[in-house]
Order: C-alpha cells, then structure tokens, then sequence
C-alpha cells in the first residue's frame, strides 16, 4: 500500500491500513462493530507531519470507550503504530476505528471483548479556500435521537448516510439536519455555531449530534476572545434570523455559510479575528 | 468450518459461513458496513431443514434495501447459497447481512456501490419451553428515535447493544426499551403485544423499533381469530394494568411475559388459542 502515495489523491482509497498494528486489509466477518456498529471511530487532520489536535480526538475516544464499555488500547502503543503509519507522509487524514471485536450471536457484548484498533491513512482531498464560505443546504433525513450515543463518535451513521445521500450537487458543501423534535442537530459531518453579532449559539449535543474536537476548541477561543459561546436548542427559523453562520469539523477546521438553501449571509458579519484563530488552532498539535 | 458442524453449539460460533457465495471470513477493512452500520440483516429460523417465514424476511429485505438504495442481491441466487449453507443441518440460526461494500472516507455512498451478502448460520441455541413464559425487566438505554430508519433491520444497533448490556442474570430473558418521548418501543430483541381482555396493541414502528416477521404474523392471526390487534402508542403505565403481555420474535417465536420489574401476570389470562397459532405459524416456511 505504501507505493500507493504518489498516486493522485482521490480521497476514496486509503493509501495505507494497519489492525492492530500490523499490515493487513482484512476483518472478521463475526466482527461486532459490523454487526451492530458496536465500535467508535476519529478522523485525523495530519497536516505539516503532524496530527492536529491529537489531544482532543484522544480524549473523545476515551470518553466514548468508556460510555460503551470498550477496553482502551495501550495508547503508547496506538501513538507508537500512528507514528509508524504516518511516517513519510506530510498531509492526510488518519481515520482510527476502535471496534468490539468478535463475540457471539446476539446484542450481548462479551464480557471479556477483544477489541481492534484499526488505522487508515486516506491523502488530503482538495478544498478551496476556506475563507470563501461554502453553500448549504437542509436535509429531509432526520438526526438520530439517543441520549445514551449522542455526543461520542460511534458507528451508527446511518442518518449522516441517508442525510449526505440527498444531493449530489457538488457546489453545495454540507447539509443541516433536525431530530424529530424539530431541534437543528448540525451538518452531516460538522457541528453549527449561529452567530447574532454578540453570541454564538450552537446545538446542545446530549441528545444527538456529535461533541466535535474543533466545537470544543470554538468554545474555548470563544471564551479567550471574550465572546459568549453557549449550547441552546436552535430551530432553522433561529437561522433565518441570525447574522451568520458558520461549520466546524476536523479536516476541514471551518467553512463560514455564505448561502443556506438560497438564503444568502454576508460574510464580513461574522467575528473574523475568532474565525482566524479557530482555524490556526485547529491545524496545530494540540 | 463445515467440519465444525458436530460440535457442542454454543451459539457464539458460525458452524459455516458465507461471503457473496464464497467460504469466506474476511471483510474488506473499507466496507462502509463497517464504517457507518451501512447495511441491513436478517435472523432467520432453520427449523426441521426449512427456513421459517422466509418470505417475510425477504420483504423486509428487500423493503430495507428500497429505504436505504442498497441494489438488492439477486434472488435465485440468494435462495441457492442458503441452500447451499444449511444444507444437511435440520436447525440453526442463519444470520443474513446485505452491506454497502467499500467506497470512499465520508458519508456519501458511492454512485455504483458492490454490495456483498453474507450468510452465518450458527447452531440452535438452547431454550426452555415457551409456554413457561419469561421474566423481563426495563432497559434504561433509550431506543433511538429516526422515522428514516425505523422499522427496517439496519445495522446501526448500538441501542440494543446498550441495553442488553445492562443485565447478566440469565433468568430475566428480556428487557424493555422507551424512546426519548417516554413511549414503549419494545424489547432489545423483540416485538412487545399487550392484552387487554379483548384486544391486543403494540407500538408503531414508524419512528423507533423494528416491524419484526413475527409481529405481522400476529397482526395477521389475530384477524383471523377475529381479535383487534392495532398499533398503539404505550407507556410502561399501560403495563401495569394490562391482563397480559407477550414478546415476539423470529428466533424465539412467542414469549408470555410472567413477570415484569417485579409485577406478575397471569399467564392463563393470555389468549392461548392465538399464542399457540402464532408459534405453529412462526415455525412455517411461509
């Protein structure tokens, strides 16, 4: 697989896999994570040759191996088998998977589970630049509801599938999804601040959605900036009213809203100078 | 693995399995189905050398593969593989799984997805009789709440996964699983019927729950013995003052419920006449 990375990047083929440390491209066909989805995964910007905020995605699966009663791998042994996997390689992205393993026929986990740790080393795909903001749209797919998964970043993504299915316009960007209580949940694969020219707002996740690495580093800059940056329910109607928008996620740090579903944001509303630091905070280590 | 085929069934094992037709017990580190629980399955009864209600698990197949555009396998020769597979056994489980295949980092399914069929077919595993009824308790887990994919044996089953975690005391069979409204879905791996003297209600599973094979079947009997049988949104409430409860499903055929959270129930209160053509039925290939 390594003589992979010089072929042109496509995004879809990893250019190298390791399970459990080792070479090797194959899973059990009993495998729970599988079966059930019974596993949690991240997904790794590496930028310059080095993982950015390591620190955060580490601490998300510890809390998400807690909540599923998932065995944590030895982490110096995870960094270690990282560190080997990305070697030579400048950008990427690293999608790590922690799955249950084998274990029997039915819902019941094992009781002694031996869990797999598998790492996938994908090239970076092309994106513009970020400070052109990016077009949006709804999605009919609903956000799953489940207090007992939202929050951790498990396998069951069937509503991000369904969600991101809904378009194949490529000048739209992301997708906003709702849960059946009519509550925004957040973008297929990012997490939605609303900006009212003095706050932030943005979807609690204890009930769906996905407690991103760089929601969280939003948060915190927010807070050095001296910016109030809360969690309260939002509906889209809250959308139509806002000042502007903008998208978090790992690989792509930030996209401002320039369009949702033809209704158009003026960029220059949003808090630039926090922006800007979110984005440089999410390409650094930690 | 034919060879494994006299051993003591344990019920965790596949005595055989098939992948796309094939002795086969790897999976593609890329499959989606293992990614984003992007596939369906089914749990269907090989009783005396045939497969029970088979055509209801294949309408819901099919129905699921509509709900999430997964191109169906064709069906000859589905029929001839589990032919192949069960071939010589009399009873077993075999576990059938559709997934996405392989295709790309992110939540968007592939344009021209190659799905694989897998089929495990496990041994029997040990029950007492029926009739004794069982014990159940309450699930704290909630069951997910997604009207995209309710109803349909997807593969996103961390709630039940949860749930069934939640209790090691082999005598309580069964645990019973609420929504984040406060409604009944049923139980982690059954459909849940309520009787009240003269009628018999189970939730709708147009928002959480599978539509298990069963639970049609006694929609269908019921009628036939001239007894309503209704989808009902229930709270636990309800159970306290029903004269009855029973659990259905595929591997099980019926459960009576004697006892639920510490409340007994009669089972002689129970309709026996339906019970019994429920269990003939659920035993039938068709």
């Amino acid at each position: 697989m390594v003589s992979k990375q010089n072929t042109p990047a496509t995004g879809s083929e990893p250019l190298r896999v390791f399970i459990d440390g080792e070479k090797n491209h194959c899973i059990a066909v009993t495998e729970r994570g599988l079966h059930y989805g019974d596993g949690l995964f991240e997904t790794i910007l590496l930028h310059n040759g080095h993982l950015c905020q390591w620190q955060r995605h580490c601490n998300r699966l510890i809390d998400g191996a807690k909540r599923l009663e998932i065995p944590m791998p030895n982490l110096a042994q995870l960094v270690a088998e990282i560190t080997a996997i990305t070697n030579g390689i400048e950008n990427g992205v690293l999608k790590l998977l922690l799955i249950r393993g084998s274990g029997g026929r039915g819902y019941r986990p094992p009781s002694a589970p031996a869990p797999h740790r598998l790492l996938l080393l994908y090239p970076l795909p092309p994106a513009p630049a970020w400070q052109l903001g990016v077009r949006v749209r709804y999605c009919h797919t609903p956000a799953s509801i489940n207090s007992a998964l939202a929050g951790i970043k498990h396998l069951n993504r069937l509503d991000a599938v369904l969600a991101r299915s809904e378009w194949h316009d490529p000048a739209i960007s992301e997708g906003l999804m709702c849960d059946a209580f009519g509550n925004l949940v957040g973008g297929t694969m990012t997490n939605l601040f609303v900006w009212n020219q003095e706050q932030l707002r943005t979807p609690p996740v204890n009930r769906s959605g996905i407690a991103g690495t760089r929601r969280a580093l939003t948060f915190e800059l927010a807070a050095e900036f001296g910016i109030d940056c809360t969690e309260f329910p939002l509906t889209p109607s809250d959308l139509d009213q806002a000042a502007g928008l903008f998208l978090t996620n790992a690989i792509n740090g930030l996209w401002p809203v320039r369009e949702l579903a033809g209704r158009h944001y003026a960029l220059n509303a949003l808090p630039w100078a926090l922006l800007n630091a979110i984005v440089r905070a999410s390409h650094a280590p930690d």
